[in-house]
């Protein structure tokens, strides 16, 4: 029974905090939390399965809120239900240096803060993620262990934004059941009216990419209640289309984009005080809704308890193997099986492409590591992402560990990112590196939020040949690099791949982008007894009385040893730096940074990209090879040889330097 | 009258040539060209208002082939309908260094290629800006010298992508009637079968977005002329889903992704001439099937000679009105009362936020430029980008030419690229700066294509404050500034600022993006006579003995101004460095660069975001004061504090290394 005697009050005290909050903090956005404070009540108050008191329990209910920009809702409800995190302090401090209570949700802030949202579009994306990861460790551990939904809540920003429609699709596709999206309609945008832009019918789009669809009253908690019921139902993903008033109970802002995005004035938060009957002094919530919500937070109680006995219950190695996926960590044995792979690569010398020696890391590691969740948007046979055993994670088995995310880079992007948050699996996925630009804002988010997310990118310079510029990244690199906290790998040859996978799973603390080439290259390793891309650089081929430094990453690597030959044989003798990965070579001892730079006359960048970036390595007064403006269609000999990414034209700028 | 006896010929010479073309290059789609053939030759044959004798005749239909990798149905298309550009020889080079048939569509090499396609989804979100484009032309100047269609053909993995909806919804939304997009519908992608990754309704998705339908036999010439003729009678835009088989004619591989990205193979193009009964040899096309062709090219000229006619019988003003803004060139008398405006900002020193002085600069420049196309990604009064005058550009009259873009950054900027290449307008639209990740992959073909598009990115760094780090650029100067041929202008001042709009004005061969503050900034400059925005840095503040040289650019130009009169009090004359731009510095003649930045012992650059290309500049031995990671939610002076960007920190650093 829906007891709207005690929700009303239970939504006026999200309503009154965020309103508060906001007041204090001279900015942020009362509307959308004022607006939900109804569907939150409801959810939060009778349906999620959430303990508040195990905030982190791997069996829980998931809350998404799209709408970051509401983020006073999510830390009303959080403090409400008893989050500890969330006190009354961190409410009064909302947007203030150091707050847990941030303008927009922070993950990692927080427990209940299941992810970073803000970018529209996004957390709706995201959260096909969820409920892919759910699925997937529910094929693997059954009901007993992961039998949980995702809940979002997504203003028409999040529907407006291209991403959703690559996620909706998706997860309608997989027909991921468990996945609960409410609309937030209220029809007020920044601009004005939604129709100033949109005159589409959202239920029939939502209908036609096989969801799911109920319409109700957002501000009526029985209608809430019933809808609620009807998405754990559905055998199909759910939109909830919920008609709401943004700003509820601002007598005269509310319903208009004025309630949107300020604080509401102390005469306003007057007359909504007095309209929704709320007495109490700023910050304070009456005992009796504080208890209300309190006794909501500890609903979950026994479903927890319950979750932990027949987790208690499980075979020692069964539980085992649980706790270490959801604690991170990889397979004992991962190491050493491991090092028997790349010492066969030195062995073996494959003369691959490095898609193509990725491919054969993940065949080892994929059997090595079963929580490798794969997947490309469209691209598999070009990424060479999928290995021999994996199967297509589609319904109604979900057993699969491989996504075709169809051509959907920023979808794949964001929902690699809600599994990662989720926990449990490690997500790969790939494209083109060019596409690297659709997946960007993605990208950014995985490294904000220090989630390990394995960008798989191929194609990775002109080498791809005659697709031409829009295929070719140029900039890429250093766009990528500029990402804080992102790891890009660029590696040379079979040995460095190897490495940079194993850099990439063991980088708990971020995302990883590999740049892969499309043509094939030598073996120039000779030991792996130790992961030099972990080095971020080092010499890979010395010089006695080196005059010359070439510095390479990648496919140029092999065209930089070219170039050592015929200047050694021309009495310079050069050395040639490998430098897989800027960040990490930034993090390297100063000592170590310097003997790798080393101190000959002339040092050369050589890489099929801009410089942009460089200049750290090889100083501003360094030699840089590579490009300076956008590709061309040819190719792949014809284009090395038009932009001038030799060995003879290497060689010849150091000679012409030397003189 | 369909006369399919006529047509079916001519579809397969598209088929012919695409096969050759292919196979000769080793590399490339024949898969679509083949599919599409029967469905171009309708178009092509029959209906589309082209003259291949005149074909940057300014009223012509413009066609936008979406999908982008079946570049030879384009080609195939020039150089039958008589396109001088497309030469055989230049079919004959397809994918060849130098020539004009590039692997996917390049703009600017041929006539007729209206766009550059290739990254999925962007031609359809174009032919949005070319069908907003026509309708904003036809308002200004009326049927008799603007009225013409806009058709594209767009494959699975355009719809899938997500700009796709931001475009079709907005295109639904404007009712953009003049538009049709043609969707084969082959079933098939990269990974295999489309259902993989997608289980929706195509008709329904669209109808629900407010398009007409119709679904078709994409073989079926009459059919084809139905429906085409369906969506001229309509008043929506409107999708014809139109049944293919991937590969049409090729006996093994038609139907399969086997024919989606590779050459067939002499075995299976001897098998599919069989099939289609063409005996010509490679390259060559029987005269009879040419000159229907050529017929087909010559087709329109009469409309075209007409349209000419009713040209030349326009008052001199309006013919030259008309002539002025489809060259692109500004009104006469700009300059003059641009200068008044410049120097009215040096006499009376705002000091507003630079979004403001944009705004500022925007409603003197609207008054003068009325071919100027605004508009926002739904943050208008944020972005401060609709001038007083601006009406909505709505359905019916569409006399407004203020766009309400809708949450859509990426659909905007992709729409805006479409109404820069269809000419006679200028497009801007505003989002805030950290949401050029959203924008970004049309960014680039914006510089690719060499598109006067200009962004209007506000809120520029930490200094938008309490939103926090998902709204906060860090990285997005250093990657904007990355993309070959695109300008980044961060104007310091109102008078940068206005300078800088001039700027990107009268850039006429590429983009620029100005990055704009939230926070208000004093007027630093004094005089205005000379435009020092343009010549992308130049000595602000100068000082004789100069021991340390502080470079700046925006909203951090204040803080370095304060540093120097700290550093100048304490002994130590210092000179501050203006930087607006990067890319328009380094087209500077050595000397001036030199001279700029000086031989002052201690160079410091300051700016809110990372280092990264700032070597260029100041030397990799150069000091930095900015940001080094992700920003924070709080009030922008906490911010500034908490980051060490102050005058105080400036000084400190500056008297280190002095010491």
């Amino acid at each position: 029974m829906t007891d709207t005697a005690r929700l009303k009050p239970m939504a006026n005290a999200i309503r009154a905090l965020s309103m508060d909050a906001v007041e204090k903090a001279k900015s942020g956005h009362p509307g959308m939390p004022m607006g939900c404070a109804d569907i939150a009540a409801v959810l939060f108050g009778d349906v999620i399965k959430f303990d508040a008191g195990a905030p982190r329990w791997p069996d829980r209910d998931r809350f998404v809120l799209s709408a970051g920009h509401g983020s006073m809702l999510l830390y009303s409800v959080l403090h409400l239900v008893g989050v500890a995190d969330i006190s009354m302090d961190e409410i009064r401090n909302f947007r203030q240096l150091g707050a847990k209570t941030a303008g927009h949700p922070e993950y990692g802030y927080a427990a209940g803060i299941e992810t970073t949202t803000g970018p529209l579009g996004q957390g709706v994306a995201m959260s096909v993620g969820f409920a892919i990861a759910e699925r997937m460790m529910n094929a693997r551990f059954g009901d007993d262990l992961v039998d949980h939904r995702t809940w979002v809540i997504a203003g028409d920003g999040c529907l407006m934004e291209g991403v959703s429609h690559e996620a909706v699709q998706l997860a309608g596709r997989l027909a991921l059941s468990k996945l609960c999206v409410i609309w937030d309609d209220n029809g007020i945008s920044i601009d004005g009216h939604v129709s100033l832009s949109e005159g589409g019918d959202m239920i029939a789009r939502f209908r036609a990419a096989g969801w799911a669809t109920i319409s109700i009253d957002g501000h009526d908690p029985v209608a809430i209640a019933e809808a609620l019921a009807f998405a754990k139902a559905s055998d199909k993903p759910t939109l909830i289309a919920a008609k709401t008033t943004i700003g509820f109970g601002a007598p005269k802002k509310a319903g208009s984009h004025a309630v949107h995005g300020s604080p509401l004035g102390a005469e306003e938060i007057a007359g909504a005080r007095a309209a929704l009957g709320w007495t109490a002094a700023p910050f304070e919530v009456p005992s009796e809704i504080l208890a209300d919500w309190r006794a909501a937070g500890a609903r979950s109680a026994a479903a927890r308890e319950a979750w932990e006995a027949r987790h208690a219950a499980l075979s020692p190695a069964e539980r085992a193997e649980f706790d270490r996926r959801v604690a991170g960590d990889l397979p004992e044995g991962f190491d050493a099986a491991y090092a028997a792979y790349k010492a066969e690569l030195v062995a073996t010398k494959p003369k691959v492409a490095s898609r193509k020696s990725s491919e054969m890391a993940l065949e080892v590691i994929n059997g090595l590591v079963p929580e490798m969740a794969g997947g490309s948007a469209d691209l598999t046979g070009s990424n060479l992402t999928k290995t021999k055993a994996q199967k297509p994670f589609l319904p109604p088995d979900y057993s699969g560990t491989y996504i075709h995310y169809g051509i959907r880079e920023f979808g794949m992007a964001a929902a690699m990112n809600g599994i990662a948050l989720h926990g449990g699996l490690i997500p790969y996925g790939g494209t083109f590196l060019v596409f690297t630009d659709y997946c960007r804002p993605a990208m950014r988010l995985s490294a904000l939020m220090h989630q390990r997310v394995v960008y798989v990118m191929t194609h990775d310079s002109i080498g791809l040949g005659e697709d031409g510029p829009t295929h070719q990244p140029v900039e890429h690199l250093a766009a990528l690099r500029a990402i804080p906290n992102m790891l890009v790998l660029r590696p040379a040859d079979a040995v460095e791949t190897a490495e940079a996978w194993e850099v990439a799973l063991k980088h708990r603390a971020g995302p990883s982008t590999l740049a892969l080439s499309r043509q094939n290259l030598p073996t120039v390793r000779t030991d792996a007894s130790e992961n030099l891309v972990a080095k971020g650089a080092y010499v890979l081929a010395d010089a006695e009385g080196a005059e010359v430094s070439l510095f390479a990453t990648g496919s140029e690597i092999a065209i930089a040893l070219d170039a050592k030959a015929k200047l050694d044989a021309a009495g310079h003798p050069t050395r040639v730096v490998s430098v897989p990965s800027f960040e990490l070579f930034a993090a390297q001892p100063e000592a170590y940074k310097a003997a790798v730079v080393g101190t000959a006359k002339v040092k050369i960048a050589v890489e099929a990209a801009i410089r942009q970036g460089w200049d750290a390595i090889i100083g501003s007064d360094g030699l840089f090879v590579g490009m300076h403006g956008f590709g061309l269609s040819a190719p792949i000999e014809a284009l090395y040889q038009h932009f001038g990414i030799t060995a003879d034209a290497i060689a010849a700028l150091a000679t012409e330097r030397l003189a």
